[in-house]
């Protein structure tokens, strides 16, 4: 467990990803305590400088080493890079956050939204604790009170997730996709398999043998572990051209009966979530305006009349906040609270 | 009925919208028996030239009037359009095939999809046959063979749809905030309440009182009528920033168990449906690729594991063709088999 101080050294792993950057500049925008901060990134980012607090991190080389005199350890630097080094740094004495999939369904580390189940952070075996996946992270933010009111038996959910999900080489792609097919050139596709632009792809993470794709199958295994094993889940994740934040639409099947004004009274009170719900002025979630923002937005809330209690809802959030990096941060401020 | 001839003066009214100029040009493809070719649409038009058959067709303004001597009119001109010309149309002793939602729901006309319910042709009161929203069309088409072989309970659908199908318009908009934002200006919204670019809207069509769009309760209202009325159906329809084509993530609850295997096999067999599903090889249908193709592609084929009997599938099909032009056009093959 984490030995509670007034503050703390805090390293960043893959310090100058798409999710690095945004997990240095959540623990400044929060305020969160740090004594020291180091920034680890690969030996092509060596000696390269991030800004924090009005000071420059000069980022090093991540090494075995790197973890002395550490006590939270960020990593988004892939999970062969996490399979790696995480239990170096816990050996270390430091609590690692794991933003990659390689921890997440170990069963020695807690898998945690911090408005979904803190409970689990009290025993964290290996030192290691995992990060969920962006697309899971959103859609429990907005399930857990609905389960807490009315039991969810079953979730259908399709995702609208944005490039910036696999990292800014994707982000790349799709500007440069975008600007080829204006200019009436052949666009050229390398991070996906098809075009991204103006294209929509039923195709996120590898395929494994059952059809689904592993992030269909993330949200399905993740969800039993921090939410409700006995909650059946189908899921279809599609890759949009999008810049940034995954929206999902959401069918659940509960046990109780929750009108539309229920669940909107419900997730009004929920932490962590923004009702955007009033179609008669088009006000909706949508992409566009929750990137940056923290919360996670639900609208579209309708009751599903093809069965007896059902709902329908429209989640949106920032993947690289609320999917990753600010998710992580917010682990840490509940480990020393 | 349609006195069988040789050929027939067919009429297309809305001839220079997007989906009327796909009619002309279906026809034209398809060899249609087409005695003469009447291009009808608003006063703006009046003298404009299509192209049929190496041939210069000239537009005129739709009166009343217009259809003396007509045969078959394919009307895609709105529903106010549909719902004060398509009457006179049938009383000059012409069959109406009519594109908008104003004849749809009424009990006189027959809506069809010519692989769902080709029966409903054989009794026209009113001389006029709607053709179906182009969302419902595709997943009618997919999903039939499914039923046939093993009764739908239920489906839950969510659609991601191309700008195409709010018209040439839309298009537009798409391109021009696209330029815009690729030049750091500020994109322009008129035809979309929210900047579509890059964003997702989960809205198509007017809300209704349900919170529903109406796009969404077609899509249940329709496939009662076309299918079976026993289905129970549940839409979110989302309109994307992809150019042309509709795909749908659907998930379906049969009363029979098939295994993704068996459905493979049946959608294989079944008019009108092209099997695309070979993800080891990132074979899946795209927007994309489909773009100009009549059929409607099917892929992603996998068992819902979150209930007894049940299916995932990912279905693409052209908007303006099979979603609009080309099934018009099929109903009028079908009158005159």
């Amino acid at each position: 467990m984490l030995k509670k101080k007034d503050k703390y050294v805090v390293a960043v792993v893959g310090a100058t990803g798409a999710v690095g950057m945004e997990m240095v500049s959540i623990l400044e925008e929060r305020n969160f305590p740090v004594s020291e901060l180091k920034a680890f990134a690969s030996a092509n980012s060596e000696g390269k400088r991030l800004d924090y607090k009005g000071k420059q991190v000069t980022v090093h080389t991540l090494t075995k080493d790197s973890f002395k005199g550490v006590d939270i350890a960020l990593f988004s630097a892939g999970a062969s890079r996490s399979l790696e080094f995480a239990p170096a740094a816990a050996a270390a004495g430091c609590i690692v956050i794991d933003n990659s999939s390689a921890w997440r369904m170990d069963k020695e580390c807690p898998l945690v939204v911090p408005e979904v189940n803190p409970q689990d952070l009290k025993d964290i075996p290996k030192g290691i604790i995992a990060n969920p996946n962006c697309s899971t992270i959103q859609m429990l933010v907005a399930l857990k009170p609905l389960h807490d009111a009315a039991k969810i038996k079953r979730i259908v959910v399709t995702t609208f997730q944005s490039v910036s999900g696999t990292g800014k080489k994707a982000i790349d792609e799709l500007m440069a996709q975008t600007v080829s097919l204006l200019n009436f050139q052949e666009p050229v596709a390398k991070v996906y398999p098809h075009q991204i632009a103006f294209n929509c792809l039923p195709h996120i993470d590898v395929f494994l043998d059952n059809g689904y794709t592993k992030e269909e199958m993330k949200m399905v295994h993740e969800t039993h572990k921090m939410l409700d094993p006995n909650i059946k889940v189908t899921a279809t994740t599609v890759r949009v051209p999008v810049f940034r934040c995954h929206s999902e639409s959401v069918n659940i099947e509960t046990e109780k009966k929750l009108t539309a004004n229920e669940a909107r009274a419900i997730l009004a009170a929920a932490p962590g979530v923004v009702v955007f719900d009033e179609p008669s002025k088009n006000v909706y979630p949508l992409a566009l305006d929750v990137a940056g923002k923290d919360d996670t937005y639900v609208g579209r809330i309708r009751e599903d009349e093809s069965i007896e209690n059902g709902l329908n809802i429209w989640v949106v959030a920032d993947n690289l906040r609320k999917g990753a990096a600010l998710n992580a941060v917010q682990i840490a401020e509940t480990l020393i609270k």
